[in-house]
């Protein structure tokens, strides 16, 4: 039996191309419109898995994912990186002149943004997917407008590339996480990350002695962001990833990090993926 | 001459409020329907400040934001805490069954999420401010459509609230940040908070040291993210915000800190509002 895998989005979109490299061709998509459905389609047992984009090198971790992720229980089984490249496209036999509104997702307008100011007569409408926007221009047969979507959306939607990769930062590299409903059971010589919730008394240097911890037991910090907490305004959690080269370092900087913290919550133990 | 104050939004937004809580009535108000154009407004010396949402109990960061601040040389000057409630108008004599669209800012829509899961035949749209659709749906007298906005937008644009206080968090306290082109010049016995950003090696303990000096300095952190620097994927950038007693503590620290990271810049020393 396929396997069945939630994206966000549909077919074409960047949450497609996830998921068919980390899990091959033969996959059954769970398509959502929104994180939340997402999320909704894990719990419900709808799908094995989902894939969510976590942060980007533009516009930072996307935050309301992490609360999400935290909320909801999620485990995050593993993470996959794509350097995404948007093609502005629309119906062929157009020229970028007879366009007049352009529709994506706003992380992609927010990334091409630049692009845009030469055409000051285009207009920037958000919607809630790049691709499906692609397939509702071929359906609808829409003259005017483009989408900002993938290659992959421009081939299934018959769309004609107006310009090819018009994000202004031309490495835009998207970090995606690999997300289940039960704790994953990788074997230990495959992981080397970790992506952990603590939160921390308003002690002053509370959160360097948890960081000389965590050097000291040698793992490396390749993110830190504080978050507050929602029913408490203004105490703060903290989001960390970590890598490490021996398991046995991670669960000792756990065992400390057990007693030194509140609340601490392993969101996942994973392969690091970064320089795959 | 009345001092000009730059804002996300049109008249009756939070950021209106804001303006009125800091600068008094007495202001004159440079309407921007982006933070982008709000940006631009304060480096076309068009307004003096500018008032700027930098982070809510609900989302965290507004991570985009603190890119405009830095990659724009901009100052904070100074911060503001507003608990943020959200009603839902629209002209008068309707009910909420007689809704069937409502528009606000993506913000806005995304803190009252869960109270628009009992209205599941009411559609929500993205647009650029609360105020400016409490506006339109008066000019237009657009029936059916509702706004979520201020207390101050209903009585503006005199719309009718259907239900007061519909976010899901009701304490959604927002920070905002008082922006200028130029330096401040606040005096030392003004400053007690400063904003920070640096860069630092790939060093396994490197923040856990600089955390150290910062403690060792009597230095409080009150929050701390990690960014990437969008040039240089996965290299990160560190924004920090820590408060103080003594200046002379802050001064210190910031000596040694020039010595310990990369390209140290002092977003803004200002006066901690937190518990004003």
């Amino acid at each position: 039996m396929k396997q069945t895998i939630a994206i966000q989005g549909i077919q074409g979109s960047n949450h497609h191309k996830v998921a068919q490299a980390y899990f091959g061709n033969e996959v059954q998509l769970d398509e959502c419109l929104s994180f939340d459905a997402l999320i909704a389609s894990l719990l419900q047992e709808k799908s094995e898995y989902a894939i969510m984009a976590i942060e980007n090198t533009i516009a930072g971790s996307i935050i309301p994912n992490y609360a999400l992720i935290d909320a909801n229980n999620i485990h995050i089984n593993g993470e996959f990186y794509l350097n995404i490249q948007h093609q502005l496209m629309a119906l062929p036999n157009q020229t970028i002149q007879d366009i007049n509104e352009v529709c994506s997702h706003p992380m992609a307008l927010l990334q091409c943004k630049e692009f845009f100011k030469q055409y000051p007569h285009i207009k920037l409408v958000e919607d809630v997917d790049t691709a499906a926007v692609a397939q509702r221009i071929q359906e609808q047969k829409r003259t005017g407008i483009a989408a900002i979507a993938t290659k992959m959306a421009a081939e299934l939607f018959e769309l004609e590339i107006l310009s090819g990769e018009i994000q202004t930062i031309k490495t835009n590299m998207t970090r995606f996480v690999i997300l289940q409903k039960q704790q994953p059971k990788n074997g230990i010589d495959q992981i080397d990350k970790a992506s952990l919730r603590f939160e921390l008394d308003h002690k002053r240097g509370s959160l360097a002695t948890v960081l000389n911890v965590m050097s000291d037991c040698k793992l490396n910090l390749t993110k830190i962001q504080s978050l507050p907490i929602i029913e408490t305004p203004w105490k703060y959690a903290f989001f960390v990833d970590v890598t490490f080269e021996n398991y046995e370092d991670y669960t000792k900087a756990i065992s400390v990090l057990e007693i030194m913290t509140t609340s601490l919550k392993i969101l996942g133990t994973y392969k690091n993926r970064r320089n795959a």
